[in-house]
């Protein structure tokens, strides 16, 4: 494989990493149509552990089928695809080799009651799946983030050891956080900050809104005068925290929404510096041709094009 | 052993397994007088973990002996016979070889208050007792249920890297959870769904009801008209919600009740496209002939001759 | 060692257990006077832990001495000496070999508000000690009662690898039981079976009243007409939940009491098919002559003598 | 190294012991002014920890060198030094050899709520500092103390297996103790057996008063006339407790004090039978030259001279 | 390196260590233009994780750079650079064996409600990024205390097996304890007392005020008449409770100030005996110029030329 010199100066960033995680975070970036931008669309499909299956496959029922993601993101020309353990096993072999895969680790569901995640995938599951990447989610604020802190710890430092790369999802939550404060620009970059800091190699947040969520930061943010008037300024914040850059950020796209919504988004991404987009609900569970349009739509934008 | 095309075009959704694993699933998928087919009926017998001997076997007081069971299964030509520890060591060499057995690795019991179970078994002893699979069971919606998902992950890594299958009981329970919803189409097609994301070969779950259990769930079942009108559809929408038919599910047969109820819940999970039935007090509990006659029926219904 | 046909039917029983295992089993079996019955009586000396040394021993002062207890064990003629980690190691050498050991891993101590209890042996303690078997105490009904069961779970496949066989001594504790459920004979008879589906070799309960804990057992007790009306019919019933007497069953003798109690309940014991008696106040608490006088008309009475 | 008569006899006491945990305890006993006699006295310096370094040292300077506790336990030719892993990491070289350490491995201190204590230090600890024993605290009566007896049963069995001594701090402490049952002669008699129990070598419990703590305990000390009328008598029956002298048993002087109260404290351990003291407070917060006359009148005193 | 007299004696006072910890240890006292002269200031920049980005590094945006605290504590010529995991493993390469560092091992942040912290970096990882140490915060005093001790404890075990030193940063915090309690001289003694006795090479608290915090203390205090009135005799007091100053101690410059409290609180740590300075806040946050002005002031202080 042909490394672009603006992914090799995005690899070198990863100083402290071995050559089977620095392919492997190259596989991931010189992979489909934005393959050797910099830039990234990565499709998540863990909706069903955390909101079941009828919610998240029944308004596009193919989407039942693990087959179908892989398909998409493969034919959309993304760049990876990220999914709990029984839905890569059950198309581990048939698309091997076929697109980089992100084995998510861990998952919450709606059915229970405490804010944290089981954890029920391990870095030897992703490495008998052929898998690039490791994904976990933690919940900043929640009276469990320590532990699952150290739960990643002990999965990250397997990877890394393995050769594999390792994506954070950093979702505030809980404790005291009321429901503004989880997206609030503070709190967000504070997370996407914690996530460089355990040694994620990936960063995956929300898109900020213009609230500040913590007393302490907002005299800082008033007396720094940090722009965060626009969604672009306020993502190259995050790009920011994120080790001025020297770590990949990309962000979620949230609850499903109308085209122009998500378009907006990805332009306010792009031109705020972040590394992309990871988009689930908004594309699985419209129809394909449809999806494929809209994820089309967002290729072109990191492409620079629109 | 011969492998049906059925049961090879079953085994081919099992991707990523190793042959032991492959195996282990065919020896169940191949056994008894369902061989081959793709369906198949399970005598379970844990309930006296969960309910005492006395409840469970007084009414038939042969059954009190771990023998019963197995020839039971073995006379009936059942595809496989699953137990706890105990109930399995005290038979595991006169029957060795006869018919595949599940070991059962946790239970909970009617004595304790929290809504958990003691995992009392392991891949080793399954292993050294010649066993085809280990079984789970998960409470998804309890204070617990992550707990139990790491525990699962676990015992299911260690299980399919040692050849053998992995069923997961999957029985929604605790927390917030009403009774009724414990059995609420869209909770039961949750648990089923989740037990999948889990990495589970076969998946066991109760026969769902009409009732929809989470409010943000009967807004998508409305919206989507998804029929759940019928026994048979909301097996079929069970089979859709575990990997749209990609991976094992059967349907336990509940209290003991008349024969008549059992032989129409066979036959709605027959034409839902349901595995099979894993049935216990309404085997064991009644006389071995009567017994016999029961599990004959459903077996007829699985073969299509009913 | 020659083995009586009536020991070498019981050791068929333990169908999955290596030669170790029963060889130990076979040592308990054949040892003492009622070597070969099938029937044994075991001294366990716990009461120290239970309830302190003077509580324990001040009524008979030799006792203090762990030598007093094997020597005890040894004059009586019984089967095996089950105790503490250092009361066995303070004995270990100088009767090495004289009667077979049984190794209590655990217990609660009268200081102490938990209703759980502290492990503080090992399998390996058991093996360099040259015992025959490990000991282990379970709550049914505590609220820490999952914990010990995965306690003994991971003790007894050690003990079991290692060619050691496994007492569980299952008492019914905590939770929502009543005093007298303790004791009741559906909880008795489902402590007893739950030791029995852990695994246990040997099984040890208190001798049930007529008293039915649980209502949902009381229904069947009365609908299947199960005769508890006298001790002996109590004891037949527990034999019968332990595997339908596939597993050995011994009885504890309690507080201390008078003569004509103790062998009143062994007699029962022996008419309901129970295997024996494990006897501790009763014995060491009164003077040793007096003790191998009572000790010795068990004996004759599970000879069938008396 | 020769070994007294005396001393040999206690040695053979400890059974099951291997000959590397064997020397470490003649090391021990054959150290000192009182080698070969079966009496100790040893110096603990874990009070920093327990109470700070002010409260601890403050009253005399030069003890907050940790070289002054090692040096000062070799010049009273006391037989072994007890201290935390940083006091005896800082004199470990300078003293290799020149006198038998204990190394403590947990502690408990003034600033923290919880009745429990950090394990601070470890097996290997022991074993790379050239320490003959390591010593750990149980609180009996604590609502932890059933974690606390599998701490020091896992580091026992490790400690024994490395050819260490083991032993036993025994403080009544927590859940519903009250501040007199702490040292009541029911309870320390208690504390002392269950750490026999547990495995010590060398148990250490506070001198006990005449009170009487558990109300089941009273009935038994009044009923079989058990006679604690004077400190030597307490001290005896704690003695008995100890497997009836089997087990070597040191009480610690507690709150600095008199000369005369600890002198008379000594006179009465040595009357009753007691292997001795373990002195810290009481010899490191005064003057080095008292300290040493101090120690100097307790040797006399165990042997027999005084 | 040519290790200098005064650096050998410090040296010489970690008796217990192996050569590898020792070089560790030496690399950082003869680093930068202190080396050599026992004295030392070290950059530390895990603020990040504690407040956030913005409330870290707005106030001087090049600090969102990793590389920036690299070059800072380069070129003011300082002993050693502390941070976490993700900021060493982004300048690791660039910066390998420019200076010592110091790999922080555990960290809390402002969005948790827990008086804990999160473990999230390992020996193995100080291992493959060249550290010569880890760092790891206890906090004295809250509920949470006794296992931040234990996961110390292992740590640094594994780090002194690995040649590696151990930094403690002892800094009392919740239970009982007020603000003011907290940097108390007597918790403030006694926190790095602890500190020492868990086995750190280097001791990090704050600067003690003249406040005391436990009554039990106040008294010894009083009655011992210790000196505590200026910070020149709190420093000494911390010192000598650092084993009489055979420990290395550092204090921390705590919330920014003017460049004259710094200077001050300098002094007063050269003239008490201190180590020196860990000074982190009052550093990055000003620009870089007037950050080199600052720490060359100090570097001053501590050569005697101030």
């Amino acid at each position: 494989m042909r490394i672009s010199q603006k992914v090799k100066k995005i690899l070198d960033n990863y100083e402290s990493d071995n050559p089977g995680t620095k392919s492997k975070l190259a596989s991931i970036l010189m992979h489909g149509k934005l393959g050797g931008t910099g830039r990234m669309v990565i499709l998540p499909v863990d909706q069903g552990f955390e909101h079941g299956p009828a919610r998240s496959f029944a308004p596009n029922p193919p989407a039942y089928d693990p087959h179908y993601h892989f398909q998409l993101a493969i034919d959309a020309g993304l760049n990876a695809y990220a999914a709990p353990l029984g839905m890569i096993e059950a198309g581990a072999d048939s698309f091997a080799g076929a697109i980089p895969t992100i084995l998510k680790l861990n998952s919450s569901n709606s059915l229970a009651r405490p804010k944290d995640q089981a954890v029920y995938g391990s870095v030897k599951d992703a490495l008998r799946l052929g898998c690039a990447a490791v994904g976990f989610t933690i919940y900043p604020g929640s009276d469990d983030c320590f532990g699952m802190m150290e739960e990643i710890r002990e999965l990250a430092e397997e990877a890394k050891a393995s050769g594999l790369a390792v994506v954070i999802w950093s979702y505030p939550r809980g404790g005291d956080l009321t429901k503004e404060a989880e997206t609030a620009i503070d709190i967000c970059a504070y997370a996407a900050h914690m996530a460089a800091l355990l040694g994620a190699h990936i960063i995956k947040v929300k898109p900020p809104t213009a609230a500040l969520g913590l007393d302490a930061a907002k005299k800082v943010y008033e007396a720094q005068k940090i722009d965060i008037s626009t969604p672009a300024k306020r993502i190259a914040h995050v790009v920011q925290s994120c080790f001025n850059g020297r770590r990949i950020v990309v962000f979620s796209g949230g609850e499903a929404k109308g085209d122009e919504g998500i378009v907006a988004e990805a332009k306010a991404i792009h031109e705020g510096g972040g590394n992309g987009s990871i988009i689930g609900r908004n594309s699985f569970q419209r129809p394909r041709d449809k999806a494929l349009e809209l994820l089309g739509a967002l290729i072109e934008i990191y492409q620079g094009k629109a």
